[in-house]
């Protein structure tokens, strides 16, 4: 039975109640919230012996796959602001991103746990929003919350566990990139990153994304909403189309390097071939200064970076045309002693201001 | 090979250097910090195809067998506090509390994802003094550590999920539970939250524990380090000795509350039959004026409470001797319309001041 999300505010103040304060998460209490989600959420394998309301999830394993496991933690104030973050929005993107990663795999996702960290003063129906995006992206990629936690905090805080499935043979990891590989990406690149910039510029305000310039909307949303590339990911592995690939997270160099690390590899990037989109064309400029740089450095893209062997390179572009999907042939795996280096088409080098994310480090 | 976890402060100050200043995460980076967990980590498991290091994991899952998941969430100020717990314990708890939802599944524990939000001005001492205790257990379990996620937080948050196996037949739910059957529970009641009460009476200062006052360390050390019963559900599930069974992290009230809810059951438990430490027997009194409460409704004790047919209560008791462990009948499965009462010698009803743990509402 599919479960009514419009039916917004059913612990709103009771009928007859003179108040007009919104129920906050300390009048449902924890067990009632537990059993809100459970009612909401619906189970939509037949693998899943128990889901939510046990110790601990009982699922039956796929036959001839293996099982691929990715986690993810977002915190308020690190990943997110909660004055200019909506939780529809934010429920999507907490999915997303843990989709982004078995993608990256070439696999399936199935299941979800999620753990919150939830402050005693959050309204409900900041909790009804927040699921409601996430029940969203589970119905389209068809997934099952199976488990999770729920805790007082003092920030906000998700973190999802997703596990998918995949076959043996089909799975693409980091490793695996070979010299001569062509290397390609998904999408676009530098839009989510050029639309924080943007959103930082007007002090978070979002509301400039509905002030009608379609170019600001579409790179502030590219932020906020993330989409996760599972179709190509299978097709690239059911294909057997990649020898590595990666999910951008941290920005294009920073993830093309851990498949070089894990590759024993160089690479030569074409700084001319990266895919820009028009919006990020007529915008980067107004923003910053050298204006390429949020496309090689710049994070949350969640598009998929794949080394290619030469020879499948035409079947790849050939079958992401027939489906209607974007890839971009930007550069060439090489010796790893040749490093990692951007080339302008005169065949300089090109030096960004910074390489990627490092939570822990201030960019230089 | 064996990991070397003795090597104490190989990220200090630099030889040479007369900073005494101790090294903190800032100057690791995020990248550092995922490299030497990495390194520190032992995969205990041949089927595990990629760990730490990809996307996401790749294990091929066990024949014959369904996959147990659980996860739960330890934030600073929530669960615990950064000035009386000390990290090698913490490291320790964050695996158990998972741990033990195995364990009242009936299953055996494999694999584990583990996410933290840090504190950039985080001493990497304490890092390195965490994971020697997640190694601890992880080598006790013979658990590995396939995947996680490193993020920064003004809280110290840290999440793990627990990947198990068992089998379709021998998995225990909450629900199963019927009217006759006796109610057992592992262990002894009370002691970690009497240990909590102690610690904060002595307004955190542990070392009270090492003062000479052998039933305050045995109380406090509960509260810190809450043990597994992984073999005690094993021996349940493998002779099919319990028809449900839970975990006690709540409250006994509490979660076994869970049990009559998910089997339309109702309970008495007898009041002189709870087992309790002579630690607890001979301290609770000086702590508490009920002082029976913190056994009924203390949480985090993380003993296996379950309902076992009366036909199979003789053999659960026999194997339970021979092996050396501890289990004690509390109580029966009764029909639903009599709710759940404790009841005292004289058969008169008790009640407890408060039932047991919920986040978000304050205790009555």
């Amino acid at each position: 039975m599919r479960r009514n999300w419009g039916n917004w505010g059913e612990f709103d103040a009771p009928r007859g109640s003179k108040s007009k304060k919104p129920v906050e998460l300390k009048e449902i209490g924890e067990f009632g919230l537990i059993s809100w989600i459970r009612g909401k959420m619906d189970l939509r394998d037949s693998n899943i012996a128990s889901g939510i309301g046990d110790d601990a999830a009982v699922i039956t394993p796929p036959k001839r796959c293996v099982s691929l496991v990715t986690t993810d933690i977002l915190i308020e104030d690190t990943h997110f602001r909660l004055d200019y973050t909506d939780p529809l929005r934010l429920g999507k993107k907490a999915l997303s991103i843990n989709l982004s990663d078995i993608a990256a795999m070439g696999g399936t996702p199935q299941y979800f746990l999620l753990s919150m960290g939830l402050p005693l003063h959050l309204p409900f129906r900041w909790i009804e929003e927040f699921f409601h995006g996430v029940q969203q992206v589970a119905e389209e990629y068809n997934l099952s919350l199976i488990g999770g936690d729920t805790s007082l905090a003092r920030k906000l805080t998700i973190n999802v566990t997703l596990i998918g499935r995949g076959k043996a043979g089909e799975v693409i990891y980091r490793k695996g990139a070979q010299a001569g590989d062509q290397i390609m990406v998904t999408g676009t690149l530098g839009n989510a990153a050029l639309g924080l910039r943007i959103l930082k510029s007007h002090k978070g305000d979002s509301s400039i994304s509905r002030a009608g310039d379609s170019d600001l909307a579409e790179l502030i949303e590219k932020h906020f909403s993330p989409t996760s590339r599972i179709a190509e990911g299978r097709l690239i592995a059911k294909n057997h189309l990649a020898s590595a690939m990666i999910d951008i997270s941290d920005g294009l160099m920073a993830d093309l390097g851990h498949i070089l690390e894990e590759s024993h590899a160089g690479a030569k990037i074409w700084i001319s071939q990266l895919p820009l989109s028009e919006a990020y064309r007529r915008k980067a400029p107004q923003y910053i200064s050298r204006d390429i740089d949020l496309a090689i450095s710049g994070g949350e893209d969640y598009e998929l970076l794949l080394t290619t062997p030469r020879k499948k390179g035409e079947k790849l572009l050939g079958l992401f045309r027939q489906s209607g999907l974007k890839i971009t042939p930007i550069g060439e795996i090489v010796d790893p002693r040749y490093g990692l280096r951007l080339l302008l088409d005169d065949g300089r080098e090109y030096t960004p201001r910074r390489k990627g994310h490092d939570h822990f480090k201030k960019p230089r």
